[in-house]
């Protein structure tokens, strides 16, 4: 029993090891293999994306090329895959010594997640049923990046505690759970989530917040010298805060109907966020002694407006509906930096380096309720005849929901998104328990060293030198000062 | 007398405080919910961004929704936003120790000035005579950009010597006077000025230069060991530099007319820049010993020429006019560095920390005097019939006016926009001179620490502890060459 | 004889000289008023950006301005252009102490390469034989930048051996023989070539090899210090890394057919690319003790799939032969980064900083005959008889040119792009080997400080502060204890 108690405390122990020689590249290996032979057998070009482009153009009866649905939304793709790289990547350099991690090990999950993300959405939305193949274009390519989302938000849980195998086994789920999670939420439930506040944030954050509460490292104080930034790591940090807030209007408007849709989409969320801004400022400067600005706020609860908006911002909340979501989301965002983060931590042991919570796991969550209100309050009078249908896809056999019902739906959908990221992650943190993902010990977090060659000194040979001649200067002053060195 | 010039000192004098925590909170807070009143009182949709599109576009015979407003602006507007946010913000970041405010600042005053920028000009030039309201879509934000970017350029000058506080009613007061002297310029007079040579770029640049100068610190030299880059701070402001330079033809072509109009204007300013930055290196290496190149005129010069073709982009400027107008401000405003900045700081008293003298106020008022000559200049013969009316926009009212007398208005907003700027300035200045904005002392400027919880030690534990262990390693060698040190 | 061996060996020797305060300016005024004068002979708008154009559409019969090719390609050239000067810039900064001139020089050589480019381009493809003008459009400036990106991809192999002045050479002339050999590829031997593995990697890359050979330095090892990156100069590198990455589909489809070639093009470039991340990532975490990853490989070796899919893009490669061609050319990318290149540089005497053999001299090759296979397997049932002509453009006198032959004729293109960058190489070699352009000597190599005014200090005043602060307190302790150090 004893014995017992000790292989599995062994097994589970902490004599970690971050040696992922042979882990890594066998995943990324056999992975990107599985990927190939699965695209071979499922994955074809759509009508809008084969060279067939131009009979289909023909038999459709489309007067040009330009309306092909490229155009419509290829701009807002690169967009959101700034916001992807870039934008997740450079938010998650912000500690002094896990840049390399950060924006690298964001690199490689998107990379793998976007393709199984092609294939799991492609199954449940893309399936041509007369081929059996997935067909694929440009929403797609954005729909997968959507996905990644999901599990790089749970990333920022974990930053600095896990290893590249298990982010990847953290993806490889995550964007399982994501598509079946999205199927039921968009199709089953018919819930309108263009930019995803449930089915991206809500769920991406207690995907990670459930994983993050598993993995708790009682002792990871041990780590605390690493655990924060340098001046120039939180300006890296501010790119990756920037290109997430400036392009979160095509986010959020990259997948919603053309025309209207999209141009109604891009303007809610710009006031939003632009509303965000004011408040988290405010509340940072309200809570520090002199009124000082603490960067981790403004580098993350400046976005909250946008992730708030992800599912009310194509219908017609109009714009001081958006400014005030903003306004609200920046103060809760902020709070939570202040107040909730550090009492989570301390009474449910939950560690949440990026602060996640409050970021995406709450905004998107309130995000989905205020998206089941505004659309409970949806009327002919405000949208149209034809809009409201158009907004909320009142068509075939939801050609009789009412708006009050669709806000119940919507509501519903915000609950199973949250569901399905604390259930989805509390399993894939035992999961990634086991001791064989290379995940560091307590005192070797937020360490690059784990991982990655890294340059040997820090500032260069002419600062060196530099250094070298004040020595030797101070030293010649020391000696002159009536003593002998004899050599330095 | 006496008494009342001391309390006079007093109240203006030296004894600065930069406790924020209850004036930059209650700004925020105010000025946002005013936002959020006035949002809700005046702005709606226009009908291309409301859901009663589809019924408009039935009524307007428009065949497809790719001829919405937002497909033929949204790209670029995505580009001018980064160029506000990221270009101003990281061009912004070269001090060493100021790269928080940089960026941060630009961050904040920018959302809200857009806020408020959307409302001025609505009033002015998107107010539904019907029912009162300010309707919005894609080209409303555009120049809700475009007004910030106004207060961004007098920001410039002031940087790293006013508080957040002073650059919000910089901001409020930058936006206002913007939306009128615009209204004045192109709706009054009739001008064209699509990439805002006149009313973005010399009105901003001297709406800063005239606060700066009311502003004038004449001991500033306190905080000289914090005025000047370090080499990381240099490559963060290249960012800026490089976005603005890369999205200037969006910038320039973002509201043109459709068509050619966007097309011509980005042809123009891709032109006009490339050639500023030769010019630009080659007087920067001139002036220096052994040719070598400084990284202020590389980081701002080059993008003179976009400054400077804000007025006549979408004019047929033909190509090598172009080249030559990029040609002729890569030298002014490196020339501007090295000689104009010096004489206005020591003659004029003006302390300019972006030298926005030389990069916005004095191109801009270029871009507006050679987009006064290209006008008087037009001709049918290169215009066209139509094209020459579609340009300048000889419809209405306007529809006799000729060449040379738009080139005679064009000249006169020039005179107008600067007349705004340093009359506003100067006035906006005295204002900024109340001693409760929570500016910085003289020996207190370009440092972050005065409104940032700015993180501890530069560089990280790593190299701390190699540098721990070589001090030990000296001190050994010290103590065992057995001497004393009695101070060093 | 020994006296002319002398004074060869003056000539050509070792004693260098990087004052380019004479050679630089004048290179840059004489070009830049060269590109004026001939801009203004020969360079005029093209139907689609002449004002004319209301005129053109009513004639052409085109139905909205939304069918000007600019709103077809605007976007893809912004995202190419922040490759070129951004993706090109950064990604050279890696370099402790290069970064300014690894991203200032690029802008430098971009900015002049694209003038010429306008015109070299210009005078082959866009000349109206009617007036003898280059009529331009966004197409041309989609196609200059890509022209520099030949040149930048030189400087790569160069990086930190050339002064600024042997890189406008470099560029005039490789710019020069881009257009010649593009020609030839894609006029004469009618290649398709879209993302121009051949006509911009292969000979970019080979074009850099055979100059770096030329300009071998056998004493480089004395500037060995500074010959590696630092912690915050590789996390700007990948600024770079990430640009070019998440733009590669843009570049890849910028200039395919409207309609279904850029929706594809985008597609297979953006898996290709993913596909490469993970085997770059599973190589070099085997190549390396604990599986550690080498930051230099996913810097580069990550962007292999994006050269590689330069040529089969547009074709019918179908998605999983997308990937499988990132998956290969990740893994030969990394390998050469770990084992082609030392053994180059040992073997064959070529010194090659940032490798761009492995990421573009050998993807780009590869990616040529990729082209040709995909090219000859073409047949009617995949790409429809129409599809099949307009993607390979069998019209005119190419009408009955099969995809066999086409295969064949684009492996003789790849050929070409090679033998064009060895030989063109191997004579600008030499031209750039005169003594006469300011090159520094092999110990002051990969410095800026012979080309920049590089700001003094590394770090601030305020870590200097309280670092001397620090050693007072020390030299006190140790006075204090009175020489006794045993240990501390």
């Amino acid at each position: 029993m004893g014995n017992c108690c000790e292989r599995a405390r062994d097994f589970f122990g902490p004599q970690k090891n971050t040696n992922v020689r042979v882990s890594l590249p066998a995943v990324c290996f056999v992975w990107q293999i599985a990927m190939i032979v699965l695209f071979g057998v499922f994955v074809r070009y759509n009508p809008e994306s084969s060279a067939r482009w131009v009979e289909t153009r023909r038999q459709l009866n489309i007067s040009s090329d330009i309306e092909n649905d490229f155009y419509f939304r290829y701009p807002s793709f690169q967009d959101v895959h700034v916001m992807i790289f870039v934008g997740f990547g450079y938010l998650m350099t912000f500690l002094k010594r896990y840049s390399f991690s950060g924006v690298g090990f964001n690199f490689l999950i998107a990379s793998f997640g976007l393709q199984w993300a092609l294939l799991m959405q492609g199954w449940f939305h893309s399936l041509d049923p007369a081929t059996g193949k997935i067909l694929i274009g440009v929403e797609n390519l954005i729909n997968a990046d959507f996905c990644c989302a999901g599990s790089l938000i749970a990333y920022g849980a974990l930053l600095g505690k896990v290893s590249p195998v298990q982010l990847l086994v953290l993806t490889l789920f995550g964007v399982t759970l994501f598509a079946v999670e999205e199927y039921i939420i968009l199709d089953l439930l018919h819930c309108r989530d263009a930019g995803g506040s449930m089915v991206i944030h809500a769920f991406g954050g207690y995907y990670g917040l459930a994983i993050s509460w598993v993995l708790y490292r009682p002792n990871l104080h041990l780590s605390k010298r690493l655990h924060g930034s340098v001046y120039h790591s939180d300006v890296f940090a501010m790119i990756g805060t920037l290109f997430l807030w400036m392009f979160w209007p095509s986010f959020n408007s990259a997948i919603t109907d053309h025309g209207d849709g999209q141009h109604r989409a891009a303007i809610n969320t710009y006031l939003a966020l632009a509303s965000s801004v004011l408040t988290t400022v405010a509340i940072s400067s309200m809570s520090q002694k002199r009124g000082k600005l603490d960067m981790v706020h403004i580098q993350n609860a400046t976005l909250a407006g946008g992730v708030a908006m992800g599912t009310s911002a194509e219908f017609m909340i109009s714009p001081y509906g958006s400014l005030i979501v903003g306004f609200c989301c920046g103060i809760i965002s902020t709070f939570g930096y202040l107040y909730i983060s550090p009492w989570l931590e301390r009474v449910l042991k939950l560690q949440d380096t990026c602060g996640v919570h409050n970021l995406h796991a709450l905004p998107g969550m309130l995000g989905g309720f205020i998206g089941a209100i505004v659309a409970a309050a949806a009327t002919t009078e405000v949208y149209g005849e034809e809009g409201l249908i158009n907004t909320f896809d009142f068509e075939g056999k939801f050609a009789n929901r009412s708006p009050g019902t669709q806000g119940g739906f919507q509501a519903a959908g915000t609950c199973v998104s949250i569901a399905f990221g604390l259930v989805g992650g509390v399993i894939v943190g035992f999961i990634l328990r086991f001791p064989i993902w290379g995940d560091p010990a307590d005192d070797n977090c937020f360490d690059d060293e784990a991982y990655w060659e890294v340059p040997e000194d820090e500032e260069t040979l002419p600062p060196v030198l530099e250094y070298n001649n004040h020595m030797i200067h101070k030293h010649q002053e020391i000696s002159e000062s009536n003593f002998s060195v004899e050599q330095s």
